[in-house]
């Protein structure tokens, strides 16, 4: 039996990764119904977190549930919220076996779903294919754990590490196939992050493209000043798209006015070393329900998060060219003296993406 | 039977990349001898470019030579040398066809030996896997079409592209497989260069080490005033391993002596904007034979070699940290404005090497 659990696991969990970045606060959760070794229902949580994988998966199986497996990638909950607890709803449709990686560190959840499920009768195995399911909920068990998202940094350079020339000229680093992948990655983050430089300098609109309709990220600035053009993308686009500005202690109060009447979400934070501290951050982000979010620089940024040990993946993209010492650095200033200070990143996967090479790595 | 040729011809050229940086100025040479579908004779161009791939395979084939086909990578010298030709040696061993890539570029063979060959009644066939083999050959045959020799850049550097922290820490970036295959890349190579920077900073040895008895290649210095230390391990193996130091035309006559009684070699070159000209250093290489060069930093040898175009072949090295922007740039500036002025890379591979990435690129 084994073998197939993990199989099936291996489904649920595939499932539940089409709802990252369409479902925070919520985990993107997978579900799979299993009778008589057929497959007869399928499920993840919808765009906004509701309806939950259950539910979905048990419709599609209906009088077939009654003594099927469930196969779920978190442990089904047990609080009454917007919807009636998905333990509850197991047992109601007769499932006989819950199979799960492991708990939900939800305080809400925390184990009593399992108990819910054990008191009625239920066998529940736990522990299966813990690893990846950790690996693909690690932004929502993070926040619950630690007050943060999951923090991805994207860096696109030239063979030596540049982001652009000196005179700021950057279009295009990479090829398009490599600009794809990025569009995919900005859409399985439930927010896309900049510093302020970036952008001024690139006037970006940080949304997903060409990848169907979506819901998409939320567009973060960190900006200690408030100080972006009000005549940019990202102002023009703030009532279509999410854009929340990071700021510090003093600004300007006509700033304030000015954004949140473009439509920005303002979240001040402390700043530290004359910086918005990155881990202020991240937790009025943690705060505003988000557990996993996409920065796409600038080096200044980049540096800040890296310094405080709050990146947890790394994705590089490398190009077929130099662009030279006197180009714009990818990463900031981080005051190493030796190598073994700098935190090391364990590799996940290195590919061709086009002319370029795409690397990602993950906190060792 | 062009299936056949192609599977032949392959083996031949793999036969031939065991000499490489082995044999220069000869080309490093496969052949294979084919009798009846049967290979009965495999030879390659021994160290120091003495005996030739055919006589050795030949000498394998002995009596079945006769009524054989010969695969051979490159067109069979038809000059009298050190040995005599082997188009000859083909010819009396009773070789029916001969298969190769191409002519020889070198002006004393230049199709006279498939002409030989063809006079002797035996059929020529060329232009089998000419691609591959002219990437084999390339350092040969640029240097007999251009007097220089073909050039391979390193850059281990961070995820960054840093090679240093700004102390001047570099030890290690990357871990002991990519350094492994990075003694494997010197020793295909007739010469590791390195400019004056990287030889004070690191006191390298740059021999092949822990990859079998080789022979060792040449190691290039680059330093326009020879102000090199003389208490270093160059200095100290110059009597066993070749060490020849490109030097400007303003250099103190009593370090010329001193490099001289410690057994180095000393090149004159020519100086363009304070710096040692780098076409000079490569005429000045390939004049002394040598057909392919792996040049390996610093920032300033890297950058003076890409900005004068003469980079023929990337291989990086990226290790999972970032040391950030006050770190050692891998290559220095480069003057460009736009990123379209940079010259282009073909990537040719990637892949996972212990814990970094390594990618090749190719002059696109």
């Amino acid at each position: 039996m084994t073998g197939a659990d993990a199989r099936f696991m291996a489904l649920a969990l595939s499932l539940g990764r089409r709802g990252m970045g369409q479902c925070a606060p919520n985990p993107a959760v997978g579900c799979v119904i299993v009778q008589g070794g057929r497959i007869v229902g399928r499920g993840w949580t919808s765009p906004g977190g509701r309806p939950h994988a259950e539910p979905q998966a048990l419709a599609q199986a209906g009088e077939l549930a009654r003594g099927a497996t469930a196969y779920v990638s978190l442990e089904p909950c047990a609080h009454h919220g917007q919807t009636p607890p998905c333990a509850e709803a197991l047992i109601a449709a007769g499932i006989a076996r819950v199979v799960a990686p492991f708990d939900d560190n939800d305080p809400r959840v925390a184990g009593r779903g399992f108990a819910m499920l054990r008191a009625a009768g239920i066998e529940v195995r736990t522990g299966v294919m813990a690893e990846q399911a950790g690996r693909d909920l690690a932004g929502f068990l993070m926040r619950n754990e630690i007050g943060r998202p999951l923090v991805t940094l994207k860096l696109a350079s030239s063979f030596d590490g540049r982001i652009a020339t000196a005179t700021g000229h950057s279009q295009w680093i990479t090829g398009p196939e490599a600009r794809r992948v990025v569009h995919g990655l900005r859409a399985r983050h439930d927010a896309v992050m900049v510093g302020a430089g970036t952008a001024r300098a690139d006037d970006p609109q940080l949304t997903v493209r060409d990848m169907g309709a979506r819901r998409q990220p939320v567009r973060v600035v960190v900006s200690r000043r408030l100080d972006l053009p009000l005549l940019s993308n990202l102002a023009r686009t703030a009532r279509d798209v999410p854009l929340w500005l990071c700021h510090g202690p003093h600004v300007d109060p006509a700033l304030v006015k000015a954004w949140q009447g473009i439509g920005a979400l303002l979240l001040p934070c402390e700043v530290t070393q004359g910086q918005v501290d990155p881990a202020s951050v991240l937790h009025a982000l943690g705060a505003e329900g988000l557990t996993r979010v996409f920065c796409e620089g600038g080096g200044a940024l980049a540096a800040s998060l890296l310094s405080a040990g709050l990146v947890d993946e790394l994705v590089g993209f490398t190009a077929g060219f130099a662009i030279g010492a006197e180009g714009l650095p990818g990463v900031g200033a981080l005051g190493l003296a030796r190598l073994d200070e700098a935190p090391r990143y364990r590799l996940v996967e290195t590919r061709a993406l086009g002319g370029d090479v795409m690397h990602r790595w993950s906190r060792a």
